[in-house]
């Protein structure tokens, strides 16, 4: 059985940076890739500009010593209309241009003012003023021509900022890997039916529909696939157009577990069935190579219980999500932490364990669960807990290696 | 001038809980904050079920010696017909429910199984087998009339497939934090424009609107505000009606700063003008008491640079939402780092600096950047360095704590 890294390997070697792109408006822009180099259309600043709200002072007159003629105020979105020589001062707003001849702008906190008839004048109480003080450059931060974002940035709040500085309506972006979910099994009935006696309602196909969308990814819920030959190869032949697909169940040893046939019968190539971890031991992957220029469908079958469906997500589906697009394959956040309780593990793989992190204590509580089938006590989970294969006995205060799961906000 | 913390205590002693509810469907609930307890309405699992394909045994078997007549095959989404009795074994794949007279089951793997004419037999390889072994008790994960979620949780992915399971089609959830975004100053202009001598693009809406966003809140930008009186009452007063009113510009020491007065005019009551931060010190806050029994509208004089906006929202803005959103207001997630550079701080205030993190080595790098207005060099950023106030040269290798910017994918 092959270990987790391996496993995670071979994922990644079948999953390729997606191509298709699509114009978005700037405004509903947030999390996209960006599928272009953006190239600035101005200088930053525009102008040799003041960062303070202050005084404009010539060259002649950095001892601080002198009293100034103030001869103009250029307040925010005006231009100077004078040059500064020895002895005159222009009030300055920050931001704003810095009229010719200044050498330094002196904060309004250090000077004073004094009006004599029409005349207003100015005195300092810095002294030795240091030569371009308070000044940033025309074209400090960027200049026209730059290349300021580079293809493949993950657009946040501040990129999104500065394609508005640059002037920019819309951008390319990447398209979002489309992600089909299909949930197996005679078991499951919708979410919204009152289950049978021996069934439950599919609660999978909501869980990783929204593991994908926080992954960046497109999901499609399919209905339930029956366990049924010739309905699940339909199911997966017309899905097979996505750049991933998400089987849950149908994946262990029973007997009804037709899910691995179906697939070969689809023409995905199997890559790995089963790997070396806890929960999660079923998962299958393989891939479908279309015979175009695309990367091929990466198809995960992921086991039923929805704790292993997690722990595979998180630790296999979201790096080729990441790769795709265009993104670093990191999975999940990493920190160490020290455990608040004694933790006893059992068996020879390693193990994923849901756990409760506190991030200013840097402690980890790894929580009670009844199996793999417990998604409620998940929800008291931000973080999986990672222990190594075999018996030990983990004391309290020891340290340990966590997965951070997404909070969204 | 007042420090970060008792700024951030002042804002939360005016940010309160929303109290307005919609209902949602489960499909578009990620992200929401949960406006009711939810209560199960099914035991999970709904009947004693086997957590492994495998065979059920009796009581009089446990000793994993006799060799046992196989009487039926459950699989998933069928129910057991026959009660088994010392001798009989029962084929049961993963969560299937467990036959009356079950007392452990053993995995497909330590089994064999025999033909012997139309009857199947089976030999276990596993020996003095635990009662109970890979069984969990119905209603273990959760019981009919069980609160599983309560009131404020933030829906997760994991919490949606929960609802799932209990069979919810659409849920309450707050409303989110209607946040007016208000540009002012007579040297912007809309980010679709080429700027004229003496101006700049309006960046800070796109970054506020979106910095909203992502920490939950719905933003609703507004019109560049002029520098003129009246206009910017006028536009105040239309946006009182918000959970928050973020203004950017008109809040530092220039003359044409008319932002307090105007906010003095229209009701907001001032909390505090200037904290003791860099970036940031200009910030205003205030808020405006409705007369009903909402929250108070929270007002944010941002200052007009984005580096100042950004941190300023960062560390006082966010933890706003979060109360609002019944969360806990704890800010942006921090750690502690150590510098990769030397870094020289300067002045009393304590900074909050633009920074490269890497999570998996735990460095930080304090980024070169060209003051407040220099947007370009905070896409480098994902964290806020903090050093405190005072000259200092921290060198190579010094803890530092870093508070991480949202990454949103």
């Amino acid at each position: 059985m092959i270990s987790v890294e391996q496993a995670l390997e071979l994922v990644l070697q079948h999953a390729g940076k997606l191509q298709r792109c699509r114009q978005v408006n700037i405004e509903a822009a947030l999390g996209c890739i960006l599928a272009e180099d953006v190239v600035s259309d101005v200088d930053s600043p525009p102008h040799d500009k003041s960062i303070v709200d202050g005084y404009a002072i010539h060259e002649g007159d950095l001892s601080g010593e002198n009293q100034l003629q103030i001869i103009e105020h250029i307040v925010a979105g005006l231009v100077p209309s004078r040059s500064l020589e020895k002895g005159l001062a222009t009030q300055i707003m920050t931001g704003a241009p810095i009229p010719t001849g200044t050498a330094a702008v002196v904060m309004v906190e250090k000077t004073s003012t004094q009006n004599k008839g029409d005349l207003e004048f100015l005195s300092l109480t810095e002294r030795s003023i240091r030569p371009g003080q308070n000044i940033v450059r025309r074209g400090q931060s960027m200049k026209l021509g730059d290349v300021v974002l580079r293809q493949g940035t993950l657009l946040r709040a501040i990129e999104i900022g500065l394609l508005a500085e640059v002037g920019r309506e819309s951008v390319w972006t990447l398209i979002d890997p489309a992600v089909a979910i299909l949930p197996t099994g005679d078991e499951i009935v919708p979410h919204t039916e009152k289950p049978p006696p021996g069934k439950i309602r599919n609660s999978n196909s909501s869980l990783l529909a929204n593991l994908v969308m926080q992954a960046g990814g497109q999901p499609a819920e399919s209905d339930i696939v029956p366990d049924h030959a010739e309905t699940l190869l339909q199911a997966i032949e017309e899905n097979l157009d996505c750049d991933a697909i998400l089987l849950s169940g149908g994946v262990s040893a029973g007997v009804h577990d037709l899910v691995p046939a179906a697939l070969a019968k689809a023409g995905v190539k199997q890559v790995f069935h089963h790997v070396n971890l806890k929960p999660g031991k079923p998962l299958w992957f393989g891939f479908f190579d279309r015979g175009d220029d695309r990367p091929p469908c990466l198809v995960f079958g992921l086991p039923g219980n929805p704790v292993s469906g997690l722990v595979c997500f998180e630790l296999f589906v979201r790096p080729a999500l990441q790769k795709m697009r265009w993104m670093k394959p990191r999975g999940l956040p990493i920190q160490r932490a020290t455990l608040t309780v004694e933790h006893k593990h059992r068996g020879d793989r390693p193990s994923y364990w849901p756990a409760e992190y506190d991030s200013d204590s840097g402690q980890i509580l790894p929580l009670s669960w009844q199996g793999s089938g417990d998604l409620r006590s998940l929800t008291g989970a931000n973080a999986l807990a990672y222990f190594p294969g075999g018996d030990r006995v983990w004391p309290v205060d020891e340290e340990v290696t966590v997965y951070l799961l997404p909070a969204s906000s």
